[in-house]
């Protein structure tokens, strides 16, 4: 039974994991550590948090004492608290994180955790807003979103299960699939789409720095389709270099198949071959609305 | 004074034009024409005219008792119109359309319509739905956007005055540019975002054509950034097919930009180069939200 649970990084996913947890009805004890010392008063203050550590020698004593250990700091600072937990921890505990890329967490889950004897289940929350903070947490930030694992081995132990279930009861589906497979498919759905957006607001900066007539403009006459498509560029680098440093090859890949597939464009812009793309474009929505 | 207006298109944009007319208080007669029939039909059943011209022969008798003739197709039939309406009108009537491109037509006015007598006003409403058709036509589509116009002197007839007014009872903000300007901005702010959302959700429909257990994948995982950023890819080819011929050069010349922009990324996935990314996007953001 989970008593005690201690959440390394009181930002946006780390508060909201503690009020998710409150308002599910969670009996137990939250504590939390992070680098921000405003962060985890926010989060003390928001009541998504019992008790927080005041050093990362504190927190590593009080993940001794807990029965899981939520990583929600980004990837590798993810993979920097495996290293600091996998030799304190004993069996009967159980880590997990909720990281946006997976495989070298699963790598390093399969590295460390085995002879640590603690378990590692390695998660992501598909949940977030362009800004982070634990001022901006919500209760219902995870509900009716997917929740990931990406689980090593098909053994569960009960600890797992426990932690899947406090998971289904923030309102999350839950879906299990292959490491490899999960940095690839969110590479598509959302690392690639995050490049995109930042690429074009970045552009459009760019191209209208010393024109303030041309911004004037650009202001009143963007209506959605603009600030959809530049929405995520407002993510701050912060949450993004981890990612970009965690699943290079698989965002590169993604990347470079969108240049080509905007060259074809570009290059068709006057023959019937465009028609081809707004119908493959069109089926792809028309399965999605 | 306007009393009788002639609408060529009875799609979205024109039943919405005839459905606004009427909601702002327009007290004289909407006739309209359209090569479906249908189209015809349902602009009818919703109000948003009087009576429609069956035969291209007979809109244009309708034309020559009509003081305003808008124009609401898309831009190469608009150029097909200009060319027919020209030497049938007289001084006294106005010619106005809602094009999305405004160069050619510009151009064509200058060449056509001063000898026509009656005067041209290119325009265009910034409102639009992914689909089209009249059945989605609705009065308050063009509350609160910007509609352009590209005038070719700075000379006001009285009609003309009329018309902006009626526009601006519409609940549009109204806003003069230059035609070859107006294609620019547009390129980025409206013809880009379409061209990449096309691209991403056609890159996506062919990189999964055959892998079902992606498709769910995808479905499952993908959330607003993956929404938001292919929603545009429901547009039709019909609507979009004259954007690309009538602006090829300002479409290309932008998504030639944006292709060297992801390359840059993607060069610098594992470089302090994409801060800078981040950070120009953070700031184009930051001065619209």
């Amino acid at each position: 039974m989970i008593h005690r649970i201690l959440i390394i990084g009181a930002g946006l996913i780390g508060a909201s994991v503690g009020l998710a947890l409150r308002e599910a009805g969670f009996p137990g004890e939250i504590a939390a550590f992070d680098a921000s010392a405003s962060e985890l008063e926010a989060a003390l203050a928001l009541g998504a948090i019992d008790s927080f550590a005041h050093s990362r020698a504190e927190a590593l004593r009080v993940a001794r004492e807990a029965d899981v250990v939520v990583l929600a700091v980004p990837v590798l600072a993810i993979l920097d608290w495996m290293h600091l937990l996998a030799p304190v921890l004993k069996t009967g505990q159980l880590v997990t994180d909720v990281g946006s890329t997976k495989l070298q967490i699963a790598e390093a889950a399969a590295r460390l955790f085995p002879a640590a004897g603690a378990s590692f289940l390695p998660g992501h929350p598909m949940a977030g807003k362009e800004s982070g903070g634990a001022a901006l947490a919500e209760a219902g930030l995870f509900r009716g979103t997917t929740w990931l694992f990406t689980p090593a081995t098909s053994e569960t132990s009960d600890l797992e299960t426990e932690w899947r279930g406090w998971v289904a009861r923030f309102g999350a589906r839950t879906l299990d699939l292959d490491a490899a497979r999960h940095d690839a498919i969110c590479a598509w759905v959302s690392h690639l789409p995050q490049m995109l957006s930042t690429a074009l607001a970045a552009l459009l900066e760019d191209t209208f720095a010393n024109d303030p007539a041309g911004r004037a403009e650009i202001d009143a006459i963007g209506g959605r389709a603009l600030r959809e498509t530049t929405r995520l560029g407002a993510s701050p680098y912060s949450m993004w270099r981890d990612v970009a440093l965690s699943n290079t090859a698989p965002v590169a890949a993604t990347l470079l198949a969108l240049e080509q597939r905007l060259q074809h464009i570009r290059e068709n812009l006057k023959s019937p071959e465009l028609r081809e793309e707004f119908l493959l474009a069109n089926r792809f929505r028309g399965r999605r609305s």
